[in-house]
């Protein structure tokens, strides 16, 4: 595993906005694959929506192959509904992954800052921030959704080490 | 529509059992097609879980070709990792329905009880037996899900009769 090394698609889950990100982590250092966000439109209904999302996902995972998939562990909070169909998209990942044999692995948001900044109470520019560094990335990656598919691909990266 | 009548899948939703329940809706009365749950088993991964469910949910849908799906709407409320696991065992199901242009109303438990005994604070079983009664069965319809997945499909009947 260490010459091939370890391709990473971390999903940052919405329904709206989906926040992709691929990284190859090898020999401790990561390579940015490609990253982006899948947006489906406001005006399309619900279950469009879904098989949108769907439909990008199978595309993502058949054109890079990537073999984890992490993602961000939800939690319901304030808004119970959008929070549902943060789930119900969700859902359509973990099945598209499921359908492509790639394993997933779930982080906090906690996980991902210790990860990334070695703190957990970092602010969201400094997880950023590091997250572009680690990627040798000029820019801070836009959307910020596809930024923080990023940093849960680095911290699957980190965590994942001890496995291969 | 009144000669050919209504077909109507009721789903309650879950991701270890999803009951199912499909019905004609016919000048104001009921035939039972089929029903029964979808059962995933305890030892699989979440995701082989999900993808049951879809494969499950789209032999349903492409075997009996219902006209509308009929599915229970969520709220959270103690269990809120349930919860989730539930939603996104239902944005698979939301999806089966998008790809084969099934359209997706939603009911509450109230609007369900309503709709089946003429009174939202009726008891599950008055609610069971009611079910029983308006589609001819000789016996409360096994296992729980799938009772109220034909109450769901009952609802969606009653609901949806100024519409064609």
């Amino acid at each position: 595993m260490g010459v091939i090394g370890l391709r990473i698609l971390g999903i940052d889950p919405g329904y709206a906005t989906v926040g992709f990100g691929i990284v190859d982590y090898q020999g401790m250092d990561f390579r940015t694959v490609e990253y982006g966000a899948i947006l489906t439109p406001a005006h399309t209904d619900f279950g469009g929506r879904l098989a949108q999302i769907f439909a990008d996902m199978n595309y993502i995972l058949e054109h890079h192959t990537p073999q984890a998939l992490a993602v961000e562990k939800l939690y319901f909070n304030t808004n119970k509904t959008t929070g549902i169909m943060v789930a119900e998209a969700r859902g359509v990942i973990l099945l598209a992954a499921a359908q492509h044999g790639v394993p997933v692995h779930e982080y906090t948001p906690l996980q991902v800052k210790s990860a990334v900044v070695g703190y957990g109470k970092a602010e969201k520019l400094q997880v950023m921030d590091m997250t572009r560094r680690i990627l040798h990335l000029s820019q801070i990656p836009k959307p910020d959704d596809a930024a923080d598919a990023l940093a849960l691909a680095i911290c699957h990266g980190h965590c994942a080490k001890p496995d291969y």
